[in-house]
């Protein structure tokens, strides 16, 4: 048995630098795919070329378009590799139209000093003391996560009560659990809800346009967190004209930054 | 008399897509060209491009590989244009390698519903009250910024004495004086010196390998900024075997968010 996220971003070999693949139905979104399960696909593509060297670091996706339902093709171009990093070029079309791009950053990291700066909300009731978010009425991906909010910080609590900020918190997993790897923390980066929701309380129409995450953990420690929740934090720093950002930053139950991400995201009205 | 940056950033087409340039003094960094004028070269290449859409709200430089002084070309392709939103795909190429790669996305924005979430801080003095910073021993492109940080938080401290964070603020503009643009605040987006230096108070050998700057201004918010100085304020997350974040934010005097950053930084040691 397979786990779903794993067939969404399984990608077959079609040439030097090419692969095909197609979404899957458990992560779909209101239109199209998650974007998480997009962003992971493009990694993923990296991640499986036989001319990777080491892990990613940091990688940039870019929504160009929309993904309809269905086969996809990815092209992934180690455009530039030297001793200890790897830069990538990642695109994904569908019917020859370029629906996403993106790059990726991969290393070799080294042993040296180190140190977070960062620091973990202390307060946060663990996982299994609180309620898990659902709805029937949210596109199926949101399924794909067991998500389990600070009371008072859930989402979709559309009452038009106007806050002064959008900063959340939630405990979150894959939902069957799944070891976290770099495929899995780059879907992740992906799970916040539009920050202009938790702002204003009321819907809107939103896409994001690009996605930057930045992985701060090894494989090692991807999988000493195995498969146990992890600790999200999510703000936006300014909502103007049409667009929007959001900073998030995923942490271990141990209060290790795994990964920090921003976004850009469309609005309208 | 035109400015060293305008200089720096200038292109002449030589295709469809493509550019020539070259490297320009004034901005020289410790081994090639300070990287905010790399990337405010790439973007230029999209903003003179006769294609272009809208303004930049997003725009992502990998530093794939070190840029030599002298003539480099760019390849700048709009991969995808919709109705109010355009995407980008950029190279910098020196001798046929890449050694700058990049995405940036382009849009056309409409009056919304607008507010801002972060808050500048309040309690920094005028620029006129602060000196500015300055070094002989620091590289070129330095003295093409005139800076002026809050008094305990200069660069370069190199006393060894650890601080438990690498938070600091500065007043920055061009010198000479430049009426603020999307070039110039993307050059200014790679400002902020390597957090490690602030964090460990002594020198270690460091390299930016990936930025992201989101624009949270038009272009009449930065014609309304001028020449004055902006304000800065940059933090780490976390340092971790060969690699660091860091974050920035750049304001206008009157407190708008202008820019929001982000950078992947490899340091040895």
């Amino acid at each position: 048995m397979s786990h779903a996220l794993d067939e969404a971003i399984r990608l077959a070999s079609t040439g030097a630098n090419t692969y095909t693949g197609a979404t899957h139905p458990a992560y779909a979104n209101m239109v199209g795919p998650y974007g998480g399960a997009t962003s992971a696909t493009l990694l993923n593509a990296a991640l499986l070329h036989p001319s990777r060297l080491g892990d990613p670091i940091a990688l940039t996706i870019n929504f160009a378009g929309p993904v309809a339902e269905g086969a996809f093709e990815i092209e992934a171009v180690p455009v530039r590799t030297n001793r200890s990093t790897q830069h990538w070029s990642l695109l994904m079309r569908q019917g020859g139209a370029v629906c996403t791009s993106g790059s990726a950053v991969f290393a070799q990291r080294r042993e040296t000093w180190s140190a977070q700066d960062a620091v973990a909300p202390g307060d946060m009731p663990p996982p299994e003391s609180l309620p898990r978010f659902g709805s029937d009425l949210l596109p199926p991906w949101t399924r794909c996560y067991d998500m389990r909010f600070l009371p008072g910080e859930e989402p979709f609590q559309f009452d038009g009560d106007m806050r002064s900020h959008a900063n959340t918190r939630l405990w979150v997993r894959d939902d069957p659990p799944r070891p976290l790897d770099f495929a899995g923390l780059a879907a992740i980066c992906d799970n916040f809800f539009p920050r202009i929701f938790d702002r204003r309380r009321r819907p809107a129409p939103i896409g994001t346009v690009t996605l930057t995450a930045y992985f701060h953990a090894d494989a090692a420690q991807l999988a000493a967190q195995g498969a146990r929740h992890v600790l999200g934090t999510a703000r936006a720093l300014r909502y103007r004209d049409g667009y929007f950002d959001q900073s998030a930053e995923v942490w271990s139950d141990a209060g290790q930054l795994l990964a920090s991400t921003h976004q850009m995201v469309y609005f309208k009205e």
